[in-house]
């Protein structure tokens, strides 16, 4: 049985992969008082009286909301926002299993950006914080944007922050393996939707100089039609050599490439092309732009994927459970980009220097030192800028 | 210390009274591929072919959304969403002990009938069912309404349809107390809210044919400048006697008080003037309209309150766990009257005629039979009225 039918044969037989539980026990009248009325009423006019208290007075403190509208399911596009639910639960089940964060999953019938931000924001005093997920591109930007605007929690959108934070763990190791320094490397991305642009903002942050976006219709530069506006903001701080063309343009002495695209759309004829040692990280699922052994046979020196049966897997697992548990742990108004630049550092360090080698550049998925490592590097930096609350 | 301060100390050490866990393992990179990516592909393509499976392949079969928009919370009233959410926690923690449903809290930042609606609505694909809670009339049953026209999950305001089973329950056997015939008997009801409404429909339902609703102006009857659009209904078809005046004039002569409104506001006097053996449930918490004592000093035949301190306790908790527990285990569409007056006689069959006495005409709130025989009668009714999905 292959995995997909094996993981639905499982999925009939888990009835759920989330459960909520009672943290107290009710068996007498006054477990019922105390839990309940007439008890209750003095914690609820304490937050009445003090809107903070909210936090320690209810769940609110361990609580992370996993919202999507499903037009953006893992490599399966608009399913509709019940179908995303097996994939909201699957996180809320690694949220808790990796970091001890209680998440809930909410799938929201709306496509609408106003819809969807309103009806989060509405809600958002039960959580407290707000992991988007599976939502498309551009629509996801702009609701990230109103909702950080709007809430008093954290939000992120895992699809563009926590892979970019991971990219570039990876990216800060695979540099070291290669002896490259970060301000001089060429980087192509192939994909300009949310995880692409996320990636590039990110990796600029952390000092790379050189940038250029790709998407299917070729290399991002100013002034494109075909550019979204998030595209276009983009092409006036990315391509810094004006390059037109393809990807395989792109590529053409490049250091790095990092997809997050489409399958096989790389060849080996593009890796030659690259300067010497490239970084390969093709992580389109579960087909990679290209296949590890190829790009090895091509000359890549480091080469990372999505999946988990080849070496240096780029997964998504490995930022959100410790960031929002770093988040939580100092009640963090949001989540900002120290916090991303430091949880990738603390990623890439978790990898010691005599553990470092071309096949094994960043933690393992299952690796659970990394949730308590990230938490505690987001944690600092959020004291650090001033949004901790804690 | 009285249970108020002691049961905020309990609020700060629990830390939340509910948590969300994971069903699933996740330890090997093989769980992680099953429970997540990409395994989990297959069962979100299951639910895009056919949405019922969404109530097969995640936990939306065992999960209640319990929400409030703060406005009516205990009876403290408009404190606002955050300060209501102790309560919606400690419901979630008795739906969980008492029924084995999984139920979750959210809180709703409006006070806007088609917000409101308009945001449950969206997000109702997370769950099986939905439980209104504390929110004030007249607003609440226009987003009743309006939600179980959206939905096609039950829709509960347990604040009217929860309280109005149980208050039946316990009125089918305080009438077996005193031998006297449902369809004889004149009840007068204190308190036109959503409670008192939703009490004079249910007992209507089951049989009484003479109810006069009263609020703080005196008796409800036709044409009232005072009457909000329900109480309006409600003047329809009830107080058939045509009774004008104050509380007092509609207690005299009446068999049965039921009163959901304000502590204090009756008098032995004014159960005196009632007819013989008297039943007076003085529902109003935490201090009852009549203190038990005085109301069998002045004749009354059997007392109930809402207090866990004197028999007769009419709690919520009778009701609102094995109604949901019903509904999910046969994916009911609604909860219909049909399914109400089971509960309601359900509740009332567990006294057997050996046990009943003025004393205990309803079973105790911490009674572990309820919730499974009150799910059983429910079930039966949905199945019987064509509601049942399975």
């Amino acid at each position: 049985m292959d995995i997909r039918q094996e993981s639905l044969k499982k999925h009939y037989e888990w009835d759920g992969k989330i459960e909520v539980i009672s943290r107290v026990p009710i068996n007498t009248k006054e477990d019922l008082s105390l839990a309940y009325t007439p008890g209750v009423a003095e914690p609820c006019m304490e937050i009445n009286k003090d809107y903070e208290k909210s936090f320690e007075l209810t769940r609110r403190n361990n609580l992370v909301a996993v919202v999507t509208d499903g037009t953006a399911v893992l490599g399966l596009g608009d399913i509709g926002p019940e179908a995303g639910m097996p994939v909201m639960e699957g996180k809320c089940s690694l949220f808790k299993e990796f970091a001890d964060v209680d998440a809930f999953p909410i799938c929201v019938r709306s496509k609408d950006v106003d819809e969807i931000a309103k009806t989060i924001y509405l809600i958002s005093g039960s959580f407290g914080g707000i992991n988007l997920e599976d939502i498309a591109a551009p629509r996801c930007f702009e609701i990230e944007r109103k909702l950080k605007e709007m809430c008093d929690i954290p939000v992120f959108h895992d699809d563009q922050h926590g892979t970019a934070v991971i990219v570039a763990a990876a990216l800060l190791n695979a540099l070291k393996v290669v002896k490259k320094n970060i301000g001089e490397v060429k980087v192509v991305i192939s994909g300009a939707g949310s995880a692409g642009i996320a990636i590039a903002k990110h990796i600029m942050n952390i000092g790379v100089k050189n940038v250029t976006l790709c998407n299917s219709k070729g290399i991002i530069s100013k002034g494109l039609s075909t550019n979204n506006p998030e595209q276009e903001l983009m092409a006036q701080v990315t391509n810094p050599d004006n390059l037109t063309g393809k990807l395989a343009d792109a590529m053409k002495g490049a250091d790095v490439f990092l997809g997050v695209s489409a399958p096989n759309i790389v060849s080996q004829d593009m890796i030659k092309s690259m300067a010497k040692d490239p970084i390969v990280f093709a992580m389109a699922n579960p087909t990679p732009e290209i296949m590890p052994d190829l790009a090895k046979q091509a000359g890549a020196a480091v080469v990372g994927t999505g999946r988990s049966d080849f070496p240096n897997q780029i997964n998504n697992v490995l930022c959100f459970p410790g960031m929002f548990r770093g988040a939580l742990d100092c009640r963090a108004s949001e989540i900002n980009e120290e916090m991303k630049v430091a949880a990738s550092y603390a990623l890439a360090e978790l990898v010691s220097d005599d553990e470092l080698s071309a096949e094994y550049i960043i933690p393992d998925a299952i690796d659970k030192r990394v949730g308590k490592a990230v938490a505690e590097a987001v944690v600092k930096a959020a004291r650090e800028t001033g949004v901790a609350r804690l």
